[in-house]
């Protein structure tokens, strides 16, 4: 993660870049050029263009490894999606439909991100609704990993698809509509007999 | 919708090379060419590129517009999604892709495409919803859209993010584990009261 003023530049500069050209005509020259950089200062915090990538999308797309505990499973889900959300005025779309193209031309960059970006993700979920188990507002079994994967897909769905802003109201639709349900359902003997006969 | 064998080769052909090379780099010379059928031919029947795409989305994604009657909700939404699923050997991931590039840079394609298509499979769920809701398998005010646009986000983030088939194993798994919660999800006090604290 960047921890100096420039770093951040740095992976700014990486972000809008990648969005731009994508991530195949990137070069580590555009970055140092566009953030006013050296390239030795780029290379002595970051081994390569891949590093440097999945570094940036971290910091951009990553939440903190322990999400704010506001008291309720509410509250710590919008501020975890809100801190998610970004607000550097980068083209979402642009951006995610970059990355997504260079994870489908690069395999290497596509199994880095879904396994260590999507991966923080996941266990900000965990740690949301564990607490929210502790206090008792969740059944034990509530299925933290389907709510992170519902939330990714709508995500991507708003800013791909639909073309729209991750904005509060959404944040807020996402939580209340789907999140909440689907992590306070509690499986009926329905359920227990639907899986019993797929048609 | 195509009529003919040759209609479904025109659509076949439309689809593979918007994968393959995109909306604005499609020629309808190319189509002809693929599809062994001559211009003339392809706008007798259709008036322009921009109508050719979205019939050829339509026919392939586009449900039938009375979905089957299985008998249950469980039996419709598979066999629905089954439906929507396709299986025409075209690369889905690089066809995804390349509609969602078009419709990025070609703003009247993006609206069709959710305007006309979207607006069929909203309905076809709509239809689902309200049979299921005659049977008295859920309750009225079951959430029809919001199971539209969640299943949508599911589908998309498959097969753009995660780069998987859309196989029965998604299908079924988006049907128990995701839209038949959201559907019977009856709102309590819990989520009144949610509905007014926004943190």
């Amino acid at each position: 993660m960047p921890v100096t003023g420039r770093d951040v530049a740095i992976c700014d500069a990486t972000l809008a870049l990648l969005a731009e050209v994508g991530y195949d005509r990137m070069s580590m020259d555009a970055v140092a050029a566009r953030a006013h950089a050296s390239k030795a200062t780029i290379y002595r915090r970051w081994p390569g263009k891949r590093e440097l990538v999945l570094d940036a999308l971290h910091t951009r797309h990553g939440p903190s490894e322990s999400p704010p505990d506001t008291g309720t499973l509410r509250g710590d889900l919008v501020t975890s999606l809100r801190a998610m959300a970004g607000s550097d005025g980068c083209d979402e779309g642009e951006l995610m439909a970059g990355v997504l193209r260079a994870m489908r031309h690069s395999p290497e960059l596509g199994n880095c991100m879904r396994g260590e970006v999507l991966d923080r993700k996941r266990a900000t979920f965990r740690t949301i609704v564990d607490r929210a188990v502790l206090r008792g507002e969740l059944p034990s079994a509530a299925p933290a990993d389907l709510a992170h994967e519902v939330a990714g897909a709508l995500w991507v769905q708003r800013v791909l698809v639909v073309g729209g802003e991750v904005d509060d109201a959404f944040i807020v639709h996402v939580t209340d509509d789907v999140l909440i349900p689907l992590l306070s359902h509690v499986p009926t003997t329905t359920d227990l007999a639907y899986d019993q006969e797929t048609p």
